[in-house]
């Protein structure tokens, strides 16, 4: 049950955290390429690769953009009242919530930028690959608003245990086939000729590359993980930011999920400027799923973003890109590495990390809708646990900070994860030491 | 994508159209008790007996449910803008959001009311039968604002086949089991033995009453389709009506799909004052499917409500409590029935009545949806339908009216029904002539 914030602006500019960094980012290195790659050429909007590159602190959100951003932005920012009262702490506990429009999440932020870049690049058609589906939906939606055929690359197991997410896309008008796709152009590019038989999420991105470079007109989209996203994602800070201040507030500490860094970045990079800056101390914490485990596990090292073997290798805390996530519900959330920003703040000591099990993240997500109404994703329900953890903290000693924390997604599409967790079927999963070790032995080898 | 229109209150009264009607309603007659019925005696909370008899025009909402309705009161009166210019229409085209709250559709306005009135009764338990879902979704929300133990007995086929509307309703506490549930004690009443194995709406009722009887401190509430559930529902024709207001327009079309009547009488009934007064002349035009034609192609006559036997007789436009709806998707709208007053009102020529075969419903729903950005629930999709025709008949006779319509609830836990229009696989059921006539063979003999 959500009321809409109208008390503030929806932002003119996104925040760029590369102007106030206090060290250089490791340079990218261009992988070697191979026979069958050498060739190909990947085509980016010159707009985002200026984004990529750009050290400018503000850059200014295109008008046809804002426009959009319109029509579900400023997204609520609502405090937690049952929650608080319920946990009986002295804590604050504000939300921001990013469930409000058509394509369930945060990811819309970038999704509708990105088709209106490509748009503006030329494509009359564009390419991805989406695991669970909340990135394809979101470019679906871009595309739409944008006028430009989409055709997504869902990874198989979510494409037949997801079919509502499927449905959703289909809806928006995207062609939506399971990834392996079975096309026969889309098999030469791809590192591991075994993963073709059962399909990942680097496999579908490499198929929708492989259709974007046959099709004349069409040009793939790569995914949310990019530093360009994490920047379209900042709107979601700029605005939280504000609300609070319009309410005499300021956040003591920031709570997101993380999958590859556009939900974590988003709300908290915004926030931390302040810090970078000297003029606050607000804690930035990311939580991950004890599945998947790259900051608080993982090691800071070169590695693959992708298995096109194309794209450049960045530094980034990693378990490694042969890493298997073991099973889990949060789908967003099983990305094997963190993006290069995220990466480097946290090896410079500016955000904090923690992993939890899903079936605690589970047992707040109930609570938390019970109380406040929304069913939260299960990526999302991995910061309102959180949230609850520093609460519970504030009340064992006595303080009362204001804790903010993005719900970065409605988990309408993931009730059958919570219809497993209430029968008492769900378990967790973490990878063993062995299982990390074994998969960061094949971390490409690179001179730093 | 949507923002709430905070430019009205949430309103203090609901409003009785019993006060205004032109005419006297037909009275109830009691059915004659069997042998193993003639003890029951039906528990209904003082103040819904009052309600469901009141002549006062209006009806104060109690403080407690007045300031639970806050949560998400009022809703939003949304313009479709894009809807108009892809019609290119001169008639602009207003709706309603009811989808807005965690049960997802208009049914929580009577959902928290009734948890409110039987509590007061001194009810600790609520049981309840629900077909699709929604009304057990909405009473599970409504019990768990009162405190209130709430058990739901879902007809069978639906439990299995909708296991997300299942999950919403365990999430807010509620004890769901598919009905026949199997328990002994809930046997005894029914009338035909028969359906006992099969199951159905009626059946799931009578098993929640049965329930209720042998349960201390338990109290069955019947459901949505009373005329306390229409009372309930006007809140949104009331703000609807006032936000049209303030932004200097009145409705010249109000359109609704038609499963009892809280729905349609929600919006309609409010709007529908003024014509009775004499001030306006605004049509109301219900929309039942093909499947479930009662206003359309039902008879004006007394039948039974529910399958206990012990309820009064009703004189309502239907199809014969024995109907059997063909296989459709907008679960909201199978029932046999039209409540009574809406029955009246359409007797005296006072509303309209039109009735769309599924598949056209669903073309107009996925239009809808790429242009607004919602996912309209099917029954939802019905007004959508209702609407665009009004449109296009405007644009053809180049009048440009205010058409309102009311959607009632979101999609999002129907996208099945959804993937199998888009994969072309629905199919239009209508009854035939025999059908119905078979069915009202069956109905009570009852002298009037």
């Amino acid at each position: 049950m959500l009321k809409n914030v109208h008390d503030v602006e929806a932002p003119t500019h996104w925040y760029n955290v590369v102007a106030d960094l206090p060290f250089e980012l490791p340079k990218d290195i261009v992988q070697p390429r191979t026979p069958e790659t050498q060739n190909i050429k990947l085509q980016l909007p010159l707009e985002l690769v200026r984004q990529s590159i750009s050290r400018d602190q503000y850059i200014e959100i295109p008008e046809e953009v804002r426009q959009l951003y319109k029509s579900w932005r400023p997204t609520p920012l609502v405090r937690a009242k049952n929650l608080e009262n319920w946990l009986k702490t002295p804590a604050k506990i504000y939300y921001k919530y990013e469930g409000n429009n058509i394509s369930g999440s945060h990811k819309l932020c970038t999704g509708i930028a990105q088709a209106y870049y490509y748009k503006k690049a030329g494509a009359v058609r564009l390419t991805t690959g989406t695991g669970a589906g909340q990135w394809g939906t979101a470019l679906a939606v871009g595309c739409r608003s944008f006028d430009l055929d989409c055709k997504v690359y869902m990874v198989g197991a979510s494409y037949n245990q997801k079919p509502y997410r499927r449905t959703i896309m289909q809806m928006q008008g995207a062609d939506v086939v399971p990834s392996p796709s079975g096309a026969k152009q889309n098999s030469g590019l791809f590192l591991d000729q075994k993963k073709v038989d059962t399909g990942n999420m680097a496999f579908a991105v490499t198929e929708a590359l492989a259709d974007a470079l046959s099709n004349e007109g069409s040009m793939l989209s790569v995914g949310s993980g990019e530093a360009y996203s994490i920047l379209h994602s900042t709107a979601i800070g700029i605005e939280a930011k504000e609300q609070l201040s319009k309410l005499g507030e300021t956040p003591d500490i920031v709570i997101a999920s993380l999958g590859a860094g556009s939900n974590f970045g988003g709300i908290a990079l915004p926030i931390l400027k302040d810090n970078l800056e000297g003029s606050k101390d607000v804690r930035c914490r990311s939580v991950e799923p004890s599945a998947c485990p790259k900051l608080t596990r993982g090691v800071y090292r070169y590695d693959r973003t992708d298995g096109s073997g194309i794209t450049p290798l960045q530094k980034m805390y990693t378990l490694g890109n042969n890493f298997r996530t073991p099973n889990m519900h949060a789908g967003g959330l099983r990305y094997h590495a963190c993006s290069k920003i995220i990466s480097a703040l946290y090896h410079h000591n500016l955000i904090e990390a923690v992993a939890y099990p899903q079936t605690t993240v589970f047992k707040s997500a109930i609570i938390f809708h019970q109380l406040e109404g929304v069913v939260p994703a299960p990526e999302s329900a991995h910061a309102i646990h959180g949230a609850i953890q520093e609460a519970l903290k504030a009340k064992e000693e006595g303080k009362s900070p204001n804790i903010l924390f993005c719900l970065s997604g409605h988990g309408l599409y993931d009730l059958s994860a919570y219809e497993q967790f209430l029968s008492g079927k769900m378990n967790d999963y973490s990878p063993t030491d062995a299982d990390i070790a074994d998969s960061l032995e094949k971390l490409p080898l690179v001179e730093e």
